[in-house]
């Protein structure tokens, strides 16, 4: 789906060292390529420790100059990699600007920024979504498939989810309403929208507790709240079950799924995988 | 199942200016009717939207005004709306007690009271029904079909939740007396409801923590509501799973249960992926 | 499967008072039958709600002396109803020593000992157990069949659900352990048996917030214990759902099932139930 | 797949008591095996349960005495079971570098070492690991097939899992960071492990409560990740259940799936509902 097959990516040369480059980054089917995808994969899970590490005050405190040397190291590799994945194509703009350029972009760009702009500290987090590039190399394995699978079982059943998220949009804000009116500010319900995030966390069974029902009415409005939360719990995981179910049986993924053939006989089909005769007429099958 | 359908929404004339105002309001096929309807989700969405905005008392304080007067603007909007779904309908007074007429009056309704009968304020959240409206156009869209298997499920598994609902009530009951008797209002179960609330906020996993046990026999037992509801947990989801995995099943929703193949001679449809002939009259399928 | 089916319960007499006095108590196909267990119904549901708004200090100030006359009310009728039971029986031993007797008898036995007992008001609340009778009701209506479907499930579940619950219960001892050294009792785990119901909160989600991790490495134990319990989770609503799926492909309680018939050319079952010809061979169904 | 199957576990002799007791501790289908097995199944329980109780400060000051003479001797017969375990075989060394082993020798370890080295004490929790043993017996029952049937499904997701963790993992990270920066150390968020704890907390529908967001749109981002991971709680669930029903369909082990039918000309068995004909030889079915 990606890779040889994405429009974007079409090397900048047949041969030579940019089109043996252009092998090494994009396509995962050499050694070569195999290799350079495990020491990114590394690289990207090692930078991602060392800045979560970092904030860590204590770990900063006593590794604050090693770790900012690490990231250092890592942003500048990461700066080299993103020029050659420029270098080697033909339309390098086309890849900058799609989702995956930007993401490798923003992977290195806000410590650059945090030396030229003084107080840009808080751009660093953005380093962290670095961590989604870790999905562009795990969509080429064996992988694929896989994801593939729970993906489209995702996307068949975006309609019923998004009917089902305007139903718990609409429960969110009438409740949010409600025990905005029936509890108030002395318990923590200050405006609809903190009584509609309460909600969610009620609904979606969190229940941080930061916020709670203090009188006996709000009480009760909470049990039905909870219970209409309980039933409808159910509804995404029966969507999506149902929907899984049945992309396996048809993908064959399980192993035991039925095969293609059809009895020349009666035309019946979906024999099992050790059928030498068809179960219908008792003919043998091809 | 709505619209045209349905027996109390009859147009007051067969042409004319009423006619025509009748279809755009109520039908929702032609380019018209398609408009009314998403200039309406907008301003159902932007008038809850100032609604939830307002009961912020910052938001309030510096912007009060404005959403006021925003308010007063939809509210008059939504009242020559109103106004309008009468004047067009043979019968306005069906639709006026019908729910859906209900719901309408009671979105404006609060506005008005609220300037005649001081000390209403409270009476102003009912504004946010207002959202239920929205499912009146989702409805009559393409997610007809989507929410039909979702709703279908959901009322082919009624007796089913309506036999777990008795289960969960009782063992709320049991449970929450045996908490009162065991923890006593010094731990927070200060009555027996207040118990029922803990033991719903349990079962059910959401878990506020406002009221937790604090003696070792009160642990012991919470252990085994949650085991009780952790098992119990899995019933609905599996009702509401298996029913809907027949309805996908059945209604062919998930492109792989049925082909798309129509008999040639009857015109016949949604054959089994292993029909070789037709099974409503016999005629070998293309 | 109770009722005239249950071998405790056979009649005392063929005819006269005590036969037509079992039929109204026992059976329920009879238009008396089902108004006493209609009336049974209304008075357990209004006594359990006297028992819980009684426990609540305000509304036991207000109305303390209504809630215990209707309570030696219900109980009265109660015992009436118990005596009544035993006396249209032919072994009314047996029954007595069944779990429907003992909880019947369990209903109504504590107020009379609250007289003679001082100092037993806490026993008060095992009246609650009266909640349960409504089961026996329940179960001979139309909800019998929708019942059994999910007690079914339940019960062809136990071996699988028994593994289950040994995993769920190792994993909690040895969380506890691990938890009990690594936070200690100054972050609330004072010993392994709170750390063990700490730990049955945690895995089942419900994360009351009485007793949390504060230490980093008390935290990443946390992490995966949750990761443990969150991948668990799915075992028993998998479990569950999938013996309920095959359960009602069985019964054909969807409606929508297929019916019996083979064609008798080819031999192929499973047609659509509006199927006139053989999907596989194009001859008529029988 | 274990016992006698297993390649590390062959007799130390053919015949002579070596050999009766190597049938008595590994084997599980003789009287006396499986007496043996009981009595250690009742040890192990016993014995953590000591360990449990022995936790607890009140407990232990009553009887402390008793808990250390109980676990002596437990741990005196574990060791002598230890001892017999390893005197039977034929290549004791294999074993004892085997997993089980290493359980075992785990189990009895702690307590010589807290004699030997002062201070050890931390160490004996290490003894719960015990409780690890009740499944070597439990493997060996007629729950073998059950939890079979529960482990092969969680085995044929394993590749699908992994991709849904890294996605996990990934949340985390991201959420984490975000929630890092924008609630900062004022509200509980101290560093970027403790953020990317909250978030696991939160997306696991846990919600301990002991770190809440404060701020108006720290909680609208936590709303955000509570309706991901709201979401993304259904694909485990999904993919543990779409397996475990194909597991069970294939199995045949909820009775309706296949029936019981065996050839009569090949003994072939396991044919679909709907078949006529053998479909290993194409003999008639009875």
């Amino acid at each position: 789906m990606q890779g040889l097959m994405d429009p974007t990516l079409s090397p900048a040369a047949e041969t030579g060292m940019r089109a043996r480059w252009f092998d090494i980054i994009y396509r995962h089917d050499t050694p070569q390529a195999r290799q350079f995808d495990l020491v990114l994969i590394a690289a990207i899970v090692a930078s991602v420790t060392v800045i979560v590490l970092d904030s860590d005050p204590e770990l900063h405190a006593a590794h604050g100059t090693l770790f900012r040397a690490l990231e250092w190291l890592f942003t500048l590799a990461f700066t080299l990699e993103y020029a050659a994945r420029l270098w080697v194509l033909r339309r390098p703009v086309r890849y900058a600007v799609s989702l995956w350029g930007v993401i490798d972009l923003l992977s290195i760009l806000p410590l650059y920024l945090s030396v030229l702009v003084p107080g840009a500290q808080s751009l660093l987090v953005v380093r962290s979504l670095r961590m989604l590039r870790l999905f562009r190399i795990l969509k080429l394995t064996q992988y694929v498939e896989e994801g593939g699978v729970l993906v489209g079982a995702l996307w068949r059943s975006r309609r019923k989810i998004f009917v089902f998220l305007s139903a718990v949009l609409t429960i969110v804000v009438v409740f949010g309403a409600i025990m905005y009116v029936v509890e108030g500010p002395e318990h923590g319900f200050n405006s609809i929208p903190t009584a509609m995030y309460w909600a969610i966390v009620t609904m979606a069974t969190v229940g941080f507790g930061d916020i709670a029902p203090g009188t006996p009415l709000g009480r009760f409005v909470t049990a039905i709240l909870i219970l209409i939360g309980y039933s409808i719990i159910a509804v995404p995981t029966g969507i999506y079950t149902a929907e899984l179910a049945s992309s396996m049986r048809e993908a064959g993924s399980t192993g035991a799924a039925h095969d293609d053939r059809r009895c020349t006989a009666c035309g019946l089909a979906h024999h099992a995988p050790d059928a030498r005769f068809c179960r219908g007429c008792g003919a043998p099958l091809g």
